[in-house]
């Protein structure tokens, strides 16, 4: 599959407008058919969903503007479902449609492995971490972190030449923190640079987590080097357990509040690495295996919209089942006892609304 | 179960006649039907076992005189199946037919831990072993360890008022290392100090692995809190693993060379331990289930010595199937033919006749 420079512009469009994350993305292009359909659809969407105001929908000058910019940086966007699209990116819940990547592109495609961990590292992790990432890239591995202080930056610098990726939480014009401005460029010589963020968005906190399931997503498994109790790198080990990707993690004393999070994570039963072998061991039977990409969907009898347009009552009665506690969507087709297509309407009304939202796992609230 | 005195001193001196280690004090009171018989049959199984001179057999005095000396020391010998013997000791392959203690018995019968580990251990290692033994003491566990510089004696120093059991390689007249001599004696106010060997007994480096099986024979789990590769602490480790107890680890930097040996057993599949709770969530419900002694051998139709005693060429026809290398005792039943109870007593007189070795798990050879 490629998209024409028409479709990747609509496709562009709708992820770029507001309350359309990578999710509700998929359900409206697989609702109606298209991006460019979908486009149309959001304004009514938003009304019957009791949007506060109209739903900001990103114009086609300003899609325009940013694939042109993007292009005269030597960035280019690739959609899910093109050969370029990392293959195991593609199988994990919510990948972001569109991602802008920087740099060697090929090293998108090869088999890769996530260090990360602590910004705030110990000498002894650093120095870890360099030849953890190292091996690995001698091994054939392309290297992926979050290009942070700490154990992210020397993962990164160890594998310069191997090839490494940096996954940023922002956009590729707001490079975080500054002062690896330098260090990025250097990766792009035999790395890449990926965000999915229009290309200066400024990286709140809240993009953090989002952007390490990327980290997760893009690697066969994810190496934790340090992490404190409550760390990002926590997070990211979790959000690789969750898209089933192998979860690794180095010891340390009990006494190293550094090692708290790693210990952890070895207790609930992540592999213990001391050495590179540890991680390959576990990944080279994967690779063999290649890609377990999931079944597909059966073919949806996709209803028209006006067949599954709810009444205003039926409405109503859904959204009346729904509150600020997280909810099980199958809950809420049992109990309203409306179809599973009339549910799914009601709750992309809300999502482009601005007044839902999704907590993975089939879970939703109101807010 | 209880030994009459003159029992008492039969058993000191058959164990500690030449060539009789655990396992064979158990054969030949079997076989024999008791110490005092079997004493008066070392020389004639020496003499066909092919022994090079006249077996050297414990004299009823020096029994006696060992037997008087500790009571005047406050030493007590247990036996093997009297109530004061520690339970879970009575539950591995090659309990010590006699125990000599000091101090407080009353400890013997509680649930214990054992805490080892470096004796070049880390100033960390030490603070750790201390919170954990000073922990678990709080919790109710006797700590178990070895009187060794390092992990050892911060074992048994955080468990003083507790209670704390060291277990020598030497004789109790022969405390190793020796300036922790004045640590022992401040143990046996809550604790315990135990032998199998004879008061005087210099411990060699091949008593410190048997020792070690005492240790963890006498503890629900073992703690191995730092150890570098091929450490007597991995010993330990895989005494207690053979023996049915649980092995926890402590975990360490890969950097650490003292955290080879602890991350290795990780590796295998100890427990995790990073706080008291770690140990005590898996031991407690052992506890719970109480002792799982093994089912009682049916017993065994005892033949008479005549009966198995096997003709010269029937003997010659065993021996010349052994060597140097170890070998199952069920493949020489099979090989030569012969009756277990005929390959038995060839193995015995071999035995003490000091030219067989048992290595445990059924296999023998010829020394």
């Amino acid at each position: 599959m490629q998209l024409s420079e028409e479709q990747r512009l609509d496709w562009l469009r709708l992820i770029r407008s507001d309350n359309v994350g990578p999710r509700t993305f998929r359900e409206l292009v697989n609702y109606y058919g298209g991006a460019r359909a979908a486009l149309a659809a959001l304004p009514g969407l938003a009304r019957r969903g009791g949007a506060s105001g109209p739903a900001r929908i990103c114009s086609q000058e300003a899609a325009a503007a940013e694939l042109k910019t993007a292009r005269g940086r030597g960035i280019k966007f690739v959609a899910l479902g093109e050969p370029d699209y990392p293959p195991r990116l593609q199988m994990i819940d919510d990948p972001p449609p569109l991602i802008a990547v920087r740099g060697q592109h090929a090293i998108l495609t090869r088999p890769l492995v996530a260090i990360v961990g602590s910004r705030n590292a110990s000498a002894a992790g650093v120095k870890f971490a360099e030849r953890l990432a190292r091996e690995l890239g001698e091994a054939g591995f392309g290297i992926v972190s979050g290009l942070a202080r700490g154990i992210d930056a020397a993962a990164h610098r160890a594998s310069l030449t191997s090839g490494t990726i940096a996954v940023l939480a922002g956009g590729h014009d707001r490079i975080y923190p500054a002062e690896h401005a330098h260090l990025l460029e250097t990766i792009l010589a035999h790395g890449a640079a990926v965000s999915e963020m229009p290309l200066t968005w400024e990286p709140r906190a809240r993009d953090f987590p989002r952007r390490n399931r990327l980290i997760s997503g893009l690697s066969l498994g994810v190496v934790i080097v340090e992490a404190a109790r409550r760390s990002g790198s926590l997070i990211t080990a979790r959000l690789a357990g969750e898209q089933g990707r192998e979860v690794f993690a180095v010891p340390g004393s009990p006494l190293d509040p550094r090692a708290e999070g790693t210990n952890g994570l070895l207790k609930q039963g992540a592999t213990l690495v001391t050495e590179a072998a540890d991680v390959i061991a576990v990944l080279e039977p994967i690779l063999g295996r290649g890609l377990d990409l999931p079944a597909q969907e059966p073919a949806q009898e996709t209803p028209g919209p006006l067949e599954t347009e709810p009444g205003e009552d039926e409405r109503s009665r859904i959204i009346a089942l729904m509150g600020p506690t997280p909810a099980a969507i199958d809950d809420l087709v049992r109990l309203s006892q409306s179809s599973p297509a009339i549910v799914r309407t009601v709750l992309l009304e809300l999502e482009i609304a601005g007044r839902l939202e999704r907590h993975g796992g089939g879970l939703i609230s109101l807010l």
